[in-house]
């Protein structure tokens, strides 16, 4: 028997197939990805540092994706909305991902390295160096949020006929329109760059504005 | 034999279990329930409307740790943010149900109760009935997707020692302080709420503001 043409085993496939089986099943298991790839488990082992090696593999895949060029769009709020956009798009493609990516700890080198591109953009806009990571979380959570969100039903409230005590529900849902999940993401991250254009604003004197708003980046915070 | 004093089966037993099961495992099957109860799998549909009824008991179970008292506070935006933080605090404790519950139909008549309490609150406060269900649904998903995020570990990041490329992500890491995912959550909920505040307000004259962040709600708009 002659050696086949393709390796039956690299890391392009384990996390291909690992994906494969967190699309179907919403988990995945190295025993799983070995039995479908036709290998014995300790060789998924042999390429890979253990099964958290496997979940960086699949979150290079997801996040292969992510269009990294809109990070170097300017100005800084263009870039932010882009790249979220991007970014909501990559993963609401493999909705039962999401959890498992959020859970574990990032070191994927690829993964990093954006991570790095978007702490610049936010470090050159001015925000100050112990607030970047926190801007960035928040950011990712309303994407994942959405991008969860994205994998639901269009109708997601579902009123039995004549139900006492949620006529106000019944209207507000009528007078939705479609694209529930969009809308929602536009005006969550709308609110959200927002807020960031507010914080790096130098204050207006007697604006009356609240403290809590106030402006975030100084003159002295920048590294 | 005489007969078991606590029934062995109720709707009661069979949310708890299914969530147990969610919470262990990430998932749960009619059969898996049935099992752990010592029932056949055809006893709990007696109980329940197939599968979606068991999902329906599970969301009761997990929103019943929302204080509603929350959506009764004045003003509205004090309201608004109690009821996030509330919410927030329920998922996070079951960070497994929450891809399940925000991917099938709401139909738990308490939990279509406490939208409709959410519902008045916001067209009370002069959102237009259109944009109401978008709002909610806004303000859900960075709920959802921050309680994920308090079920990561506190190091998200992990960097090989002396990477190339990720310098300035190491200096913002390092300079990050601890209660990484609270301070995120509150960022964003800050966000949201400057946001919704903004867009009820009257248009200030030749003030300056975009378009696009003008006013939502105008005085013809209400229902």
């Amino acid at each position: 028997m002659g050696r086949p043409r393709t390796p039956l085993l690299d890391r392009e496939r384990i996390g291909a197939t690992a994906l494969e089986l967190i699309d179907e099943q919403g988990e995945f298991s190295v025993p799983q990805v070995a039995r479908r790839l036709g290998v014995q488990t300790g060789s998924v082992y042999h390429h890979v540092d253990g099964r958290a090696g496997v979940v960086e593999l699949v979150r290079e895949r997801v996040s292969a994706s992510i269009d990294t060029a809109t990070l170097g769009l300017r100005p800084w709020d263009a870039a932010l909305t882009a790249w979220a956009r991007s970014y909501r798009a990559a993963f609401a493609a493999h909705p039962h991902a999401i959890p498992l990516l959020m859970t574990s700890p990032v070191r994927a080198p690829k993964v990093l390295r954006q991570y790095e591109q978007a702490v610049r953009l936010l470090l050159d806009t001015g925000f100050p160096m112990a607030e970047v990571m926190t801007v960035i979380t928040a950011l990712e959570n309303l994407v994942l949020g959405s991008a969860l969100d994205l994998a639901a039903p269009e109708t997601m409230w579902e009123l039995p006929p004549d139900s006492p005590g949620t006529e106000n529900l019944a209207r507000a849902l009528a007078a939705t329109g479609t694209g529930r999940a969009d809308a929602a993401f536009e005006l969550a991250l709308d609110a959200f760059v927002n807020h960031c254009r507010v914080r790096l604003a130098p204050p207006a004197p007697h604006s009356g504005r609240p403290a809590h708003s106030g402006p975030a980046a100084s003159a002295d915070s920048r590294p």
